[in-house]
């Protein structure tokens, strides 16, 4: 079993990773926390639910009351009504203060139970179950959130989890598209941290097809260490912890233009990261061999492209109103060099121009 | 202008004490924060606004973005309803992570508010401008929070704000209820830590009607100060906390069996804090002559017996699933002697029998 310590100024906790680590999680919660736990409330979506829940559940002592809620898998579950329905269900079940959540599922399950421990009672204990790639990034660090029509995680807080326990066999009921989009978190913490990563990474991997799950403990375990890394740093994102958001502000652009589903978090990322290369090459006046990235993201089947129906003119707007944005500028994270990231307010025709350049011709 | 420090793990601020403050608040927010503020959200409430907002928001500078939204006045605003839409309005107003919220009102509004500071793109400023004698004990210490149809508070966050201004000229445009109401809470102050306060009110204190400002300024500042004590000791109510819950576990239930607003908070907390001094005089076989402060409090038209159309074993039921409790146990505040307190599990037979007793005869 691999493990990375998370060491942020509020909470010190550990990343479990291991295939079938979803038959120990009980036991092993039980050996972490240093407060009893009174009861647990298990929450996941209808996607994961039948292929997991009960290996969870069953996974604690017979004699802890468990409780469940399975919400509606997707995006769309991270919003008001149904955070209000789970604080519901979380009062009749008598949760107390000392009750942990159980996050079992991705990002969407992740932010949404977090957000409800987060906000139970003034915060509850919980721990992250992610059962996909990209979870692995949202999982650790304790941003939880849910959406707001008017944006996406604009409600949330910080609140840190037990722990995470990563079950890699799990990932292998995904389907290619979500291993493509969880894969591009793992290039973004190459580039900003993690050279030998990124090497490794164009190495091991040209297809989603059956990685070996040795290879995923490993890739987990290395882009897991540049997260921690960097939370440790900074857990409320107030300085490094900004340079996590390389390839997202265009992509968080794409996605909303989009509509949220028509294109992956991360082949968004993927193209958001092409661009901000080029940004960087063009603003350092530096070679960061953006072509040779291109071309291995192309093999792995991502676009690196605007989708030619979207407008520059649109996207700029996006993006100007980005949760990072202050009063409408721009700030985006540039690369001086690989390892070497920048936050950097760019003036909207530089912004506009590349859009433009970057468009895909139909 | 007396200034009482805050000096609690998380955040070190200040609450400022003066007649006449409110004219001021924009200067003094600038004096105060260390990065620039972007705009200003006001949030109010429907009895507060025709009285105060011009005069707040006219403390500010005329170049700096200023937005209010004006609640609903009373309880039922402290809903997930509302909390959406304070948050929608936040978002159109274009408030960032540099903006700043401005609770102007009684603890309704600071809750609220503050909740919405706590989780708006995970967590922005806000400052404490209370208008009621309640809400200075609310407004100190960082919690804010919502209600649930099933429970108060239930929905909430720890989360500092940067100052508390306390004009207390706007007090005097609160009805003797409300006076009642927050006097309420500088009296448990002064039986949880601070006899001398204790001694001092009952000296100066006999009716509501037309205390001197000079007088106000004085209890809140010995008040706040018990409070500041406390919260520096504990922030979270992992210890010492919890004793500001004297008088609050009986207060709470019978809030709730009345429903909320047939008695004000303060005047629950009355009754709720004769029968903690009398369950602790049995408990520990001490005289703590609960006779002479039920006088005093009759004298300033508080209720100390429980009203006689409320069922003993309704208000035990609504005791045991209070916040605090756990696995359905009764945890109380009791007093070994005046400033002595102490957290008890005590038993629910024992509890419905001062229940009995202390039912108000027909």
């Amino acid at each position: 079993m691999k493990q990375v310590l998370i060491d942020t100024k509020s909470k010190t906790y550990k990343v479990f990773i291991d295939a079938r680590l979803r038959f120990t999680i009980g036991t092993l919660l039980e050996s972490i926390v240093t407060q009893p736990v009174s009861s647990v409330f298990v929450v996941t979506d209808s996607v994961v639910a039948p292929l997991y829940l009960d290996d969870v559940v069953g996974s604690f002592e017979q004699k802890l009351p468990i409780h469940t809620e399975v919400i509606p898998s997707g995006e769309a579950s991270k919003s008001f009504s149904v955070y209000e329905n789970v604080m519901t269900k979380a009062l009749e079940c008598g949760l107390d203060r000392k009750s942990v959540i159980v996050a079992l599922g991705g990002g969407v399950v992740g932010d949404l139970a977090g957000f409800v421990a987060a906000t139970y009672m003034r915060g509850i204990r919980f721990v992250q179950v992610p059962t996909t790639l990209l979870a692995h990034d949202s999982s650790v660090g304790g941003k939880v959130a849910i959406n707001h029509p008017l944006g996406k995680n604009m409600v949330g807080s910080f609140h840190q989890p037990e722990a995470v326990f990563y079950d890699t066999e799990t990932l292998y009921s995904l389907p290619e598209k979500e291993w493509r989009s969880g894969f591009a978190e793992v290039i973004k913490h190459g580039f900003i941290r993690d050279q030998r990563l990124l090497s490794w990474l164009q190495k091991e991997v040209s297809s989603f097809n059956d990685i070996p799950v040795q290879i995923v403990n490993d890739l987990l375990e290395q882009s897991l260490a540049v997260k921690a890394n960097i939370v440790a740093e900074d857990e409320t994102e107030s300085s490094v912890r900004a340079y996590l958001n390389f390839g997202h502000t265009l992509a968080h652009a794409i996605e909303s233009e989009l509509g949220y589903g028509e294109v992956t978090h991360g082949e968004a990322v993927a193209i958001g990261m092409i661009y901000a290369l080029k940004l960087s090459e063009k603003t350092f006046k530096v070679d960061l061999e953006v072509e040779k990235y291109e071309q291995w993201f192309q093999l792995l089947g991502y676009k690196t492209q605007i989708p030619s129906h979207l407008q520059p003119v649109q996207l700029l707007k996006k993006m100007q109103s980005d949760k990072k944005a202050e009063a409408g500028t721009i700030r985006m994270v540039l690369l001086r060099e690989l390892e070497e990231a920048i936050l950097l307010e760019i003036p909207p025709n530089s912004i506009k121009e590349l859009l433009d350049e970057q468009l895909e011709v139909e």
